[in-house]
Parts: C-alpha cells; sequence; structure tokens
C-alpha cells in the first residue's frame, strides 16, 4: 500500500530532519522525566519512540491495564515539542501471558521450546498470540487517536530478529496454507520441490512440515520456500496490526523498523516496503563504513528512493557482539550522517538513556551512565545542531546514480542453501565487495531489488544473482539490448524461482546472453588463489569457461593450474549494450582491476576530482533541482576537498578524519 | 550365508566388468528416457540400479501402488541389453507413511526428533516401519520375479548411512533384547560393563536403556556394545528384506552397497559380508588417492578377496562436503580402475543423469547438466572402452600380498571411545599411514579382518589394535611362533573384547609376546613430537617402554625430554618369527625409516623396479594363472615405466600424470 | 554451623597428616582386598574414603539392601589401623530408582533430559530424590553409629560437579520458593531484576521461570539470581543429610570434597565452609602448578585459615582431559606438599587401585594397572614417608600473609554474564594472575573471601570485583581510610548486588575512593596490545580515565591509540591510606613492572633472599609460635637454598627439580 506518508506534523510547520531515540522511561523514577525532557531539548530530539517494550505495563494481567503512565508520558513529551512515535508495545509478550498460554512460545528445529528470559519469544502463526497483541494495538489506537501528540504509529519492533523461523505446529498449519496458496495442486508443488528425488513425494499438502531436524540436506526448494513463508508470516503480522491502525487512525501513518543491516536477512524488506507509510530501519555498525553506506543505500533501494527513517542506530558501543568497542572521534556524525547522505530524514538511536539493569544495560545511548557531563552526550549536542542545517535536504530523494547493484533476497536465501558447491559463499559479500569498488573508483551505485526499472542505469552489477525467473531473465536480457551493460558474476543464472537448475549449461539463465558456458564449477580451498592476466587473483571460484559466440572478448584469463589460458572475465555487445561475465571472487581490491575497463565502455565518470576519488565518499540528495552533496571521509586522514565547489551546509573543506561535508 | 554369487547374466554369456550407475528416471519427463538409453548404449553401460528412492512412486498413499512406470523403465532396460539391480525401495519411508505413523522416526541421543525431508528417517528397531518395508519388498519380489531384466536384488540403500543410532524407545527394546542374547544373565552384563563403577549395577535388563545424553562419560562398554548393538540392528533389518528375497527369488542374487569409506563406521562390514551374495561398496573421495585404494583393498578384505560390486563413486565433484572440487584430467578413469584393481568386477556410478532438483543436483553424474557434449560425458565414454578391455579380469581374485594389515571394527569404536588417554588418537589413521608407507616402499599389502587366515604372509601389521580377546590374543602368537611376523603399535592389546583392560602392564595381551612392558601412556600435545634415534619424530603417543626380555632388540631410541635413551621401536625373535612394537605415530614418512627393517628381516621384498617404488602403485589380480597387473601413477607428473614387461591391456609404457596402465 | 572439628581419632592418638584414597573395594575380588590392605600399610595409609558409588551395591532394589560386604571393608580397615571417611553413597543413584521414578532426572536449558551412563544424574530440587537419599543417609548412619572405624562422613561427592544446573519444573518450583524468601514481593523482584526492560514485568512468582533457552540475552539478574539459588539448592541437599547424621551419629564429624579447582564454579563455597565440620576439597592440575597453589590457598581461604583435608587430586595422569600426561619426575610429591603447604592435614588420592574397567580406567591411582612394581606405587611410598616427617605440622593454621587477593562468587558469575562490553573476560584469571605476580615477586599471599577481616593486611587486591553491594563498598573505604591499601582492576566496582550499575561514571562504587571517572569500557579486540608507559603492554582491556581528585598519581600512562597520554594506573593517598587502580590487563609479566611500586608503598617486603624470588614459592603454617616453611621449587631446574635456615624436616638446601623443602 506505502502512501510515501511522512511523520505528522503540525499544519504550516517546514518538514525537517527528525532526531531523537527510544525512550523508555517506565525504566526509570518520576523525577528522572523531567531531566529527560530537558536534556532533549538541549540536544534538539524532536521525536521518541515510546512503549516499545511496554506490554507488561500497559497491560499487567489480562484483564487489567495501565495507561497512566503513559498518558503522562506522552502529554508530557507534546507539552514540550517532541513527537512520539508510538509503538504498538507487542514486541514482547508479558510474562502473564506466556504463563497461561506456553503455546505461543516458538520451537526450535530441533523441537526445543523457546522460553521467555529474553524478548520476541512468539511464534508468528499463533492465533493466540495474534489474538492478544490485536486487543492491545485496538486498545492503543483508540486511547491515543485523537492525541496530536502521535506523529507515527511503531508497528511491533525489528519484527522477526529472533523468532523469524518457528517449527511449531502452528507454523507447519501456516506453511501449508502458504504452500497452497502458492502451489495450488500438490503436483505442482511436487514439481518444484523435485520431490520425485529420496522419495520425498507428497499425496496431500497435509503431509507437509516444516524443515525441522532431519538427515542430510533437506529438500532445497522447501528450505527456500520455509524462507519465503517466514518472511510472509511476519509480514503477515505487520498487516493486521496495520489494519487495525489503519481503521481507527486513518491519519497517522504506521511505519515498522527493519534490519537491513550486515548477515540479517529474515525479512525480504523490498517486499515489505509496499506495506508501510514510510520506511524505517535499524543499523548497527558490525563490519565497517562501507557497509553501513551499503545498508542505507539498500534501505534507500528498498524504499523506492523516497527518504526513510533511520529508528535505531548506536551512540558508541553496543552490547551483543562478543567484543564491544566505543566509536572513535567523529564517528557518531559520521554515521548519522551518511545515513542521511544515502536518504534518512530522521536520525534515531537506541536509546535515549542508558539502562541501569537488564541485558541492554552495556548498549551506549545518547544519555550514559556518567550523564550528561560525558563525551558522548556533548557528540550527540553537536549532531543535534548540524541536523538543523540539514533541514533543505528534508523531503528530497536520494538522487539517482549512474550504476545498480542488484540485490535479492530470493538470490540471498537460495544461493547459501547447503549441498552446494562451496558452503564459503556469501551472496552479500560479493555485492558489498563491488560497492566498495565503486567507492574506491569514486562512482556512486545505487543498490536495487531485481523489479526496480533499470532504464537510465548505464550500468548493472548483478552479483550472485542465482535464483533467475523467466521473467528477470527476459527482462534483463530487454535492458542489455536496449543499451544497458550488465556485469552477471560467478554462480548467477543457475536456477529458476523454484531452485530448479536451467539446464544445457550454465549459467542457463544467461548463458546465450553472455556468449558463454560453463560445464563446471570449481571452487578453491580455503586459502587458495588463481591468479589473472591482469595482475590481481581471485579466491573463492572459479570456472572453466567455454567461448560459445564468437563475439565474446576476454577482458582478464586465468593463469594458473588447469583453467591455465581460459577465460576469466568476458565483455560481449549484445544489441545496443553487452553482457559482462566475472567468474571468480576478486574481491573489493581485484574488482579495481575489472572495474575500470568496465565503467569505461559503459560510459560512467567519476564525479569526484581524481585526487578526491576513494578516499571520500559521495552521495547526493535531490531537494527539488538543488543538488546537495555529501562528502565523506573514509579514512582516518584528513582530507583536503580540493575542487568541491558550492556553499558548505556542514563542514568545510578541510575534512578531519572520519569527517563530513555537505555542499549544497 | 553369502554364496560368492555374481549378477545373474543370460546363458553362455561371457562375465565382464560390468559399467553403469543409479539410475532415477522418475525425475524426468518420458521423453528424457530414450535419450538415456541412447546415451547408456552408446557409453557401454549394461547394468543399472534403479527404484533406490521411489518409494512414494511405487506406494503413493498406504493402500495405492503404482508399478507402471517401473514395468516400463524395466523393460526399457531390458530391451536394450541393461540389466537392472532392482532396489528394494525401502531407502526412505514415504511422508504419508511418517505423517501416518511419526513413531517410525528416529531419535537422538538428545531426545530430539529427527524429522522427514531429508532421507533415510526410520528407526532399524521400528516393528512399524519393518511391516510396512516388507509389504514393499514382497510386492516388488513378486512382481518381478520372473523379469529376466533383473540382474541382481540392492536391499535398501547404504543402510545406516544416517539412522544408525537412534536412542528411541524401540531401540532401548531392542538393545536390551540384544544385550541379553549376549550376556545370558544381568550379572554377566554387570561384570562385563564394570558397574561396580559409579553405582551404575543394574538389576534386570530391563533398566537399561541406550546411551542417551548423560553427564561425564557414559559407561564405555555401554557405549561399545550400543555400537554393536546398531550394527546388528542394520544387519538384521538387511536379513529380514533379503529372506523374503530368497524366499519368492531364490535365483537373483542379493546384494546391498557398504560404505567402506573414510571415517563411516557404523557397520561391521566384515561381519555383516556374510550375508549377501557379493559385497557392493559406494566410494567417493575424501582423503586422496591413497584412501580410495586402501577402501578399495579393505573391501576386498571383507569380501574375503572375491570380486566386489562398485556400487556407487563419481565422475567428478560431490555436493556433501565444504568445499567440492571436480575431479583433474585422468582421475575418472584412475579412481575407477583402481577400485578394479583390487577386486571390482562393477564400476557403478550415482547418478546417470545429473538433477535438475533436489539435494544433489550439484552432484556430478554420468551426463551433466551440460549434456553429452562435455567433458565428464566423454571421459564416461572413454572409460566404457577401456573396460572392455579388461574384461579377462572379470571374476578373478584379488591376488594375495606378503604383508596383511589388520583392520578391525571393535577396535575402532573401542579405541575412540571418550575418556582415555588422548582423544586425538584416529584408529583408521594408523592403518592408512602404514598402507601409505608400504606403497612408498613398492610393497603391495592387503587389508584383512582379524579373523582371516594369516598364514602365508610375511608380515602382518596391527595398528591400534587396542580390543584383543583371548582368541584372537592366541592366534596372533600362534602367528608368530610359528613363522610370522607380526608388528603391533601403541595402544594395541590393551583391552579385552569387554574394554576391560589386561592387567599387570601394558599392552597387557601382548606384553609377554613383544617382551615389553609400559607403566603409563605419554600422549603428545597438540603440535609438539618426539625425536627417534633413526632421524624421524614421533607424535600424538609416547611411552617409557621397559624391556622385560632379555631377547628384545630396540630399533629404534626415544631422544628427547624424560624419554631419551628409551625403547621407541622394538623387536623380539618368538619361536619362528618375530614380534615388534612401535611406541609412538610415525605417520607415514616416519615409518619409512622403520620399514626397510621390518621388510627386510620379514623377507618381504619389492615387486617393482626400484624408480616405480613409491611414484607407482601396484595391485594384481589373478586370473586363473594370469597374473594381470595393475600400475597406477600415485603422482601429478608422467613415469616411464621401465622394466614392466608384458602385454599391454590398458594404456602404455609412457603413463601420464594419474595415468593407469594395466599388463596382464 | 563449622564446629572445626578435625577427623576422629583414638584418644591419646596425637594428630597427624593423614593419607589415602578412595577406595573402591567393589570393583575387586575378596581376594585382591588382602592385597590392599598390605599395601596400604607399606605406604603409610591411615584413612580412606569408602563406598561414594556404593548405592547400587548397599541398595539393589528399593526394598533390598546389602550391607555386609560394607561391613566387612570397614572391619578389615579398621582392624589394620586404617580409619573409614564413609560416604553417605548418595552421589549417584542406582538403576532402578531411574526406571521407577524418571522425574528425578535432570534437564537441560534446552529441554533435554539427562539419563543415566554417567553420574550424578539427580535434581538437586527433586523430592522424590531428596526421600531415597535421605533414606540410605538414615540407613547408613543408624548402622555405622557405634563403628569405632568410621572417623568421618563424606556426604554425596562432588556436589553440583554435572548437576548444579538443572531447569525441570521442580527446580522452578524452587528457583520461585527461593525468590520469594529473598525479594518477599514481587514488586522488589521486578525492581532488582530491572523488568521495566524487554516487557519483562512480573505478575507473581508463579510466573517465573529458571532461564531456560530463551532468545537473544536472558535476563542477567535472573541468570545470577539462578546462579545463586543453584549453588543453594546443592546446599540445601548437603544440610538435609548433614542433618540426619548430626542427630544420629553427634560424635562423628561431617565433611563433603568441595571443587575448588580451574573454572568449576557452581558452587559458593566461602558460603558452604559454614555448613560443615571441616572442609574438604578435591583439585586436579589443569593450568599448571600455580594455579594449583592458588587454588589450596584459596580452599584455605574459605575454611578461613583452619586445616582442611584434600580429598582427591591424582598421582598421575587423569582420564578427563582432551589429552592426559602423566606428572613428571618428582610433581607426585611436590602437588601433594603444596596443598599441605597451604593448610592441607590430609593427602588423599582418586584412587586406591586403578579400575579395570568403566570409564575412569585410565585416572591413575596409589596401585596402578602395572601393580606395586611401578615407578607411581614407589612414589606413592615415598611421600608416605615424607608425611610422617611433616606431623609437627599437623592442627596448624596456615600463617597470614601480608598481602590478599579478594576472590568472590558473586562477581565471577556477575562479570561473565553476557552483554557485557566483552566476553573474553575470564574473572578467575585475573586473580591468578596477581597471585603469579606476587609469587615472582616472592611475596606471600592470602586469597580470601569478601566477607574476610582485612585489618593487618598491608595490600588488599581485588581483581575484577565487579559487583559490590553497599556494604562491602563501605568496609572497602574503611580499610583503606584506616590504613589499608586497596588495589582495584579495571570492571571492578560497577554494579550492586541485583547487577545493577553503580550510576554517575565508572567505577561506580569506588569512584569516590579511587579519585577518577571513566565514561567508557574500550575493550581491545583479541590479539590487540596497549602501551603503558612503563613499558610493559595491556589486553583485553582498556578505559580513558579521567581523574577527578586532585591527588590523584598517575603510575603508568598510555603511549598508543586514542588513549595515548592517558591514565593506566592511578594511586591515591586516602585517610591513613591508598586505594589504587590498574585499568587494563597486564597478565603476570605486566603486573610485575607495576607491583614493586605498589608493594613498596604498602611497606610490603619479600621473606625470601633476593636470588630465591620467582623460583621458589614460600608457604608458611604456624604450629604454636613455630613457623613451619615450604620451600617449593617452580622451575625445571636445580635450587641452591641459600639463606635460608633452620631444621630441614624435608628435603635439604640443594632443591632438585620441582622438588620441595620443609623447614621448621
Amino acid at each position: 500500500m506505502q502512501n510515501h506518508r511522512w511523520l505528522r506534523t503540525p499544519h504550516g510547520t517546514p518538514r525537517r530532519i527528525s532526531y531523537g531515540a527510544d525512550y523508555n522511561p517506565e525504566q526509570w523514577p518520576r523525577e528522572v522525566w523531567d531531566e529527560d525532557i530537558r536534556l532533549m531539548k538541549q540536544a534538539g530530539v524532536d521525536v521518541v519512540s515510546v512503549a516499545i517494550f511496554s506490554w507488561a505495563a500497559l497491560q499487567p494481567a489480562e484483564d487489567r491495564w495501565d495507561f497512566a503512565w503513559l498518558d503522562e508520558v506522552i502529554d508530557l513529551l507534546h507539552a514540550n515539542g517532541i513527537g512520539v512515535d508510538l509503538a504498538t508495545a507487542t514486541a514482547s509478550p508479558p510474562p502473564w501471558l506466556t504463563t497461561a498460554h506456553p503455546e505461543v512460545l516458538p520451537q526450535t528445529a530441533d523441537g526445543a521450546t523457546v522460553w521467555p528470559g529474553g524478548r520476541q519469544h512468539w511464534r508468528p502463526t499463533s492465533p493466540v498470540f495474534r489474538r492478544h497483541a490485536l486487543a492491545l494495538v485496538e486498545k492503543l489506537a483508540a486511547r491515543y487517536a485523537d492525541h496530536p501528540g502521535i506523529v507515527a504509529w511503531h508497528v511491533s519492533n525489528e519484527l522477526g530478529c529472533h523468532n523469524a523461523y518457528d517449527y511449531s505446529d502452528d507454523a507447519a498449519r501456516a506453511f501449508r496454507a502458504w504452500l497452497q496458496a502458492r502451489y495450488g495442486t500438490i503436483d505442482r508443488l511436487n514439481h518444484a520441490w523435485g520431490t520425485a528425488f529420496w522419495s520425498q513425494r507428497y499425496g496431500s499438502f497435509d503431509e507437509i512440515r516444516p524443515p525441522r531436524r532431519s538427515y542430510a540436506f533437506p529438500n532445497p526448494t522447501q528450505q527456500l520456500d520455509f524462507a519465503r513463508f517466514s518472511s510472509d508470516a511476519l509480514k503477515d503480522h505487520l498487516i493486521a496490526e496495520r489494519e487495525i491502525l489503519n481503521r481507527i487512525t486513518p491519519d497517522i501513518p504506521v511505519t515498522t523498523n527493519f534490519m537491513i543491516m550486515g548477515e540479517t536477512r529474515h525479512a525480504d524488506y523490498a517486499d515489505w516496503a509496499h506495506e508501510i507509510d514510510f520506511v524505517s530501519n535499524d543499523h548497527y555498525v558490525t563490519e565497517g563504513r562501507d557497509e553501513l553506506a551499503f545498508s542505507a543505500a539498500l534501505t534507500s533501494g528498498v524504499a523506492r528512493h523516497r527518504p526513510w527513517f533511520l529508528m535505531e542506530h548506536s551512540t558508541s558501543a553496543v552490547n551483543w557482539q562478543p567484543i564491544n568497542r566505543p566509536k572513535r572521534t567523529n564517528e557518531l556524525v559520521r554515521d548519522s550522517l551518511t545515513h542521511v547522505a544515502h536518504g534518512a530524514d530522521a536520525v534515531c538511536y537506541f536509546q535515549w538513556r542508558q539502562s541501569a539493569a537488564g541485558a541492554e544495560k552495556y548498549h551506549s545511548s545518547m544519555v550514559p551512565h556518567g550523564g550528561e557531563d560525558t563525551r558522548v552526550y556533548r557528540e550527540v549536542e553537536r549532531l543535534g545542531g548540524l541536523l538543523r542545517r540539514l533541514d533543505p535536504v528534508a523531503g528530497s530523494d536520494r538522487d539517482r546514480s549512474p550504476v545498480a547493484i542488484l540485490f535479492d533476497w530470493d538470490s540471498w536465501w537460495a544461493s547459501e542453501l547447503d549441498s552446494h558447491p562451496t558452503d564459503r559463499l556469501r551472496y552479500r559479500r560479493e555485492a558489498l565487495d563491488w560497492w566498495t569498488a565503486l567507492l574506491n573508483a569514486g562512482v556512486r551505485a545505487d543498490v536495487l531489488p531485481t523489479d526496480a526499472d533499470l532504464s537510465g542505469y548505464r550500468l548493472v552489477i548483478a552479483p550472485v544473482l542465482y535464483a533467475v525467473p523467466q521473467g528477470l531473465r527476459a527482462r534483463l536480457e530487454d535492458y542489455v539490448r536496449g543499451g544497458g551493460h550488465l556485469v552477471a558474476t560467478y554462480f548467477s543464472g543457475i536456477v529458476d524461482e523454484d531452485d530448479r537448475v536451467w539446464l544445457g549449461g550454465y549459467p542457463g539463465a544467461f548463458r546465450e546472453l553472455l556468449g558463454i558456458r560453463v560445464e563446471e564449477f570449481r571452487p578453491l580451498w580455503d586459502g587458495e588463489t588463481i591468479g589473472l592476466s591482469i595482475g590481481v587473483r581471485g579466491d573463492l571460484w572459479s570456472e572453466p569457461v567455454d567461448l560459445v559466440a564468437d563475439d565474446v572478448e576476454v577482458l582478464a584469463a586465468y593463469t594458473d593450474d588447469d583453467l591455465a589460458g581460459g577465460p576469466a572475465v568476458t565483455w560481449r555487445p549484445v544489441g545496443a549494450g553487452a553482457a559482462a561475465y566475472v567468474s571468480t571472487r576478486l574481491g573489493a581490491d581485484g574488482l579495481g582491476a575489472v572495474l575500470p575497463t568496465l565503467l569505461e565502455r559503459a560510459g560512467v565518470a567519476s564525479e569526484l576530482p581524481e585526487p578526491l576519488r576513494g578516499t571520500v565518499e559521495l552521495a547526493v540528495r535531490r531537494a527539488g533541482d538543488r543538488r546537495i552533496r555529501f562528502l565523506i571521509n573514509r579514512t582516518d586522514d584528513a582530507v583536503r576537498l580540493d575542487g568541491i565547489e558550492g556553499e558548505y551546509l556542514v563542514g568545510g573543506p578541510d575534512l578531519p578524519p572520519r569527517g563530513v561535508a555537505v555542499v549544497g
């Protein structure tokens, strides 16, 4: 449905970059709330998410409700000009519910029950949980329908972060219904899943179960469909809550916070994005700065380049990694502004005030254990000031880039299934390597779902685009014949949407387009690399590539082993465009030896002065006809922005280590 | 029972080396079957295994049977001269069965149920499964009893590959019955298991359970007996199917495919071999070429040196290892002929045509995804031609070697139990190291069960022969006194068949024979080695060896640490023979420093010209009085077979890398 | 209650250092018993523990008892002057009990049942188990109440070694009762546990469960309280048995064997020690000699420096580590005498005679598989002789040291909970590093529970004293102001007894005392180190330390990274004493650069001549006004004890490698 509605604002108020955090006042005595308000205003906070984990506080027993404290919190915030992104509070069920109804507790593939103690211990498909959760949503919506302080609804929280994969009998029932809807007849399912293999042919949908613990390798299409189903089961919960909210409070936009970050993969957010008014995302740094920018760009792609809401990130260290390191000087501001550069119109943290107790007490926050007289809070104040200088950006789309990287949840799920040529392949890693290689070359890129409109992109990269249905295959062929430049990597175009191999030689879906044919995959051992004629080395994967069209050009050949002399990177003109293939993993550095040729042939040039390429990331937002450029220092050294002309909204031409300038 | 019957062949047809694969036509549309027949004939295929995983196709519901497709397949194959090794199709139960009877699903030691999704999800001891499986066998046997195309029965498939260890209540009942049969009285069990320890004394057999998850170390003899029981429970299933087949189709030989490969150890195949007409084996390369040859020699030993059937191996990559690499040039042919060299009279693959879907779609096959225009299919054709030149070998026994390596499932199971001096010891590794060391020395060896007749062997090696019952102890002493030469390694002769220590000093069973005594084991740390006076180093294990007989000769002494100067390798003349001891792990290379002395004293010389020793493996089959020699290039370089005289059935004196010549 | 009663001895017999082992005659035929007696007397054994795992032998069925064999054993021992430390035999339930009552079997956090097969498979909170166990205790106590051979009662065995953490419904019930007793009201629990977080607020105690498997991080205070509860549940079992014994046999002292060794942490032995007449301990070497001495000193601290009983250690290798190495020359004697040096008045082994069968057959013993003609038995005899020369030590306390190291189970449990700044922190490691550093400096230390009287100690070290209730905080402040010198390390004084953070800046409990303030923790990556101005490097942890008092002296500053120039080690005079802080992990070697200053300022000097510091450990027992010094060679080289004057009870001035001298 996605209406592209943004936070409600008082009539006539200009839109701005919002700033705030999750706010959990129920963890603190009443006197701290006044202190909170004072510090929020001092820091420029104008929006907070409230009540995310408050179910037990709002409904202390099945037949008892307590909204008084929440009334007071919302009134207090509203009176002080701070908008409330109000959670539906269904993220974690209270103890009385799981005591009375242990049948809402999820079960692992091994049949073990997941008990309370942490959070999110509910089956997405439990009718009992659903009934109780929706009752709460209904109560909340009714109570606050007319409160002017509510700027948006925050459905649940990080849906599926923990409970995405439930193998209970509830899940089994829902999975069967989902399969029936997808396949119609059991024969079609049997064909799609290849159940002629290993005596798996089903007589009816009733015989199907989730892929619980089994011997050997469970049916791969069953696994793939279970991943799809699990995403849909959570989306179904989102929709169920949203429908109540839309019915009772049609004027309040609805969102839910995605988790586009790192290897988190349980939800097809490109699909989910259609169900909410604006996209929200949580992001925590786990793999360095480029991953943050990549995830932000993907969030923007998922949001179809409309502005989105950064619902959570951290001011400094988190608590859930093995070793949790605080952020260094400038990183707090740099990370936040990188999100804004890639489309965020709100910058929020988990959480406002650092907990004194509980599992997240060592997670940083806007107000640390040390209080306001701390380096972190001072940086929080500084960022609040900088955001005000970026208000011209608010509401603007991210500017389209010359290059697109395709990102596809089906291929992610399917390419990393078991019983493959190598279990070392990481789908997202390949996309991220291309992202970094493009940053190194000073070229901007978008990260797009496969249903995106590709017209206008000079170069489209398909990293490990493993699962290619006929429709996508045709669209990509059209894109190339119409003048586009497509680069596919190893293990792309191998199967269709049922994980059935495109026969006749690899990559079946792209064989004709690329003019090549591969008979066998040749994954590399751990630590093994293979040389290329262009002076770099591949790892993870290699292939004997046969050229089957006359007009294929070899851009790089293998130099080692059985493959010596064979094509490693190819290029073929097709129609008005061209299709290229990279048959090994080169990593971000190795791709640097291939990219210049690809970019040049596709007609893509860096928008940065030569000395800044690689050291500075450029991201652009387009406010009307104003292109506002974000220049982000990727290095730990100072950088001088020679050649960057315009008005400096933030920073100046001398970027400190990890610094950001915004030129509009 | 083992009748040494081979495949049925039309009357008067000379026996040949059979060639083929698992054939799963139910995975493909009917039109592909004709293509299959054409390609099979083109490649020289004359036998295929059919219906291995076809239960769900043959019996789509409890009360519905469908043999029409199988009738057609068998007729089609037979009409084209391709014999059918017909599976009993019981390897994996269909979904309807596990839906109606979840009580057939196995349980782990942790109590978790193993669900459908993969394969072989049935309890070997389930009466419900047994009843349904035997009904299917009965149906199949009756239907095809008179079909001339059936050349053999293929019981189940890789029995116990996944489901060998089931801890369910069915298993508990069967285990108790097995124990009652073994021990007769609970007192004898209590003594054997040492239950005076840790308050484990049983009052009756009813109190016994499988070794489910427990604290500390479960009773070791309970563990050992459970391993024996689990092997027997699967054997019992084999016998139950075989008895039906023998009753209905007395003229059709029965086999089942063993898994003598790598660390697979759940079945005592030396024992199982007595229950079938001919031994079949599946083998996949996981540890390199020597392991393949070793496993083939062990298969031959298990088959008591009668020809055996290579039921499965791969044309190229498998799909179930972490990283799956295709075979290199010549490896397809070399691997197959190595099996033939060690006694295989049939060379078959999993599978004929590479699946388009399911868990094994990336497993190589005779007809790859790329079809017949592929390197793999062309090699398959070439091998088909070579096998025809080896028809003189068919039916011949493997020629006896001068050296024997003992291989014993009891010692394998028992020596690697927990709470031992080191958990790094790998029973099979020691045997394999001796095998490689003998290959390096150019000396042929047999690999034998401990009940084999040792007379005629110049040298018998007992690597980690940990569990030595009194009868074996006496037979080995007789062998030595009668002129044999026995080499025992560390951790041999330590316990009896109940895993009770032979007291008085180690190795209790061999102490008097060897003339040594060890008070304590001294395992080595990871990465630690210990020097020997002969210039090599041991790892894993060391011991203070005391000489307790006057006539013990020290062949090598330790040079390091507390053990410096103490005996490491000893030799003692006993009667007409001698008994030697190696007290540390030397590995294949280190053994090379010890073997020449042992071989020379035992009167064993290499049959190969000096330059070929180590680079070429020699294996011999004896067809009547014709010794047919297989010369297998162990290296990646070309080798010239100077000094090898005779008629070259396959290859010539210039062996390419990984090449094979057969001289008859 | 702890009455400081020692073993019963015949009237008028002088107290001596007792010597013996666990004795399991039920594993052997009757004729071996006489041999045992002969060898015991030959070795000087005067006490053995009997019947530890004899439940199944004593009560072969619920309604059948068999004490005849035990009568004979006890009579035999007594007749030969060997005292019997009689076990209550409840350590492991017999098969009939777990067959009739599977509800006594523990359950894991995953819900899996722990089955028989090993040992200690009972729920500490099972009323059924309790009833049967106490019936056995009652029977035993009644039967042997008047037997003069019984010198002590040995309750159960290594209570909780395996079964400490049980998550069953029995455990849930008992946990709730324990919580109700601790907190009184659910509101107080909700506050302590911080359940406002993640919707965890409980409506009643009935809603609480043990921290079974859950998503994310279970509530930390729930985890901490479950650790406390689990220790108390076992203690409750101990008390229940003890009360029966005290009632029936008031004159026989009661003990149970603790497991103060390595990372074993399930029981708060400082608390348990109050419940028994004398402390017993089991110790096995897993981390080298210094850990043995540290554990012995901690045992002494737990015993409030009264003599204790070394119930188990090993003569040589154990069987339960991955690699089990025998002891080297002199280690058998050295290890035993190190325990005596630190307060042991009895030296016993597991076990007397090495088992021929069962899980511990490769565990060394006083009489090895090889019998009496072995190196081990000869050393056992030698030690028996040496102990007689130490009889003057018997009954003496360990002499107070100038330095104390605080050791606290609450901080151990709490500091290593999940979701912390780093999961690499090891509480005990830091204490052990200080211990080693003090040994290296030639300075003796005590290891004390936090409730110990600190007056008289010149220097008190608080390594990672993470959880500091207000009372402890006040006592440590008083100690310092009164002239003491306190050293706290990183991650000390962070939370109170509810694991709630002391707010305002770290370390909240000690901030004012130390005159410092830390805003964020900065754990180090694996392999990363940070330099200090005193020439050593820290790892694991670092912090930006702000000085907030004028009189803080920086003893060492960081030299690297963001922290360069910041304080790393501080010293502040407070009242008549001083408080120091070490903000990184220096390890034993690195601490060597800090300790001299700390010791000098605290007025602590080594009691050893300079050349012996570091090479020799000094430990002192005070028998009346006689100070008996143990000098233990920490090295593998010979050491000459120049400057050590006095009568040599054991050894002489030339210490062999790993040798011990006792000078009294």
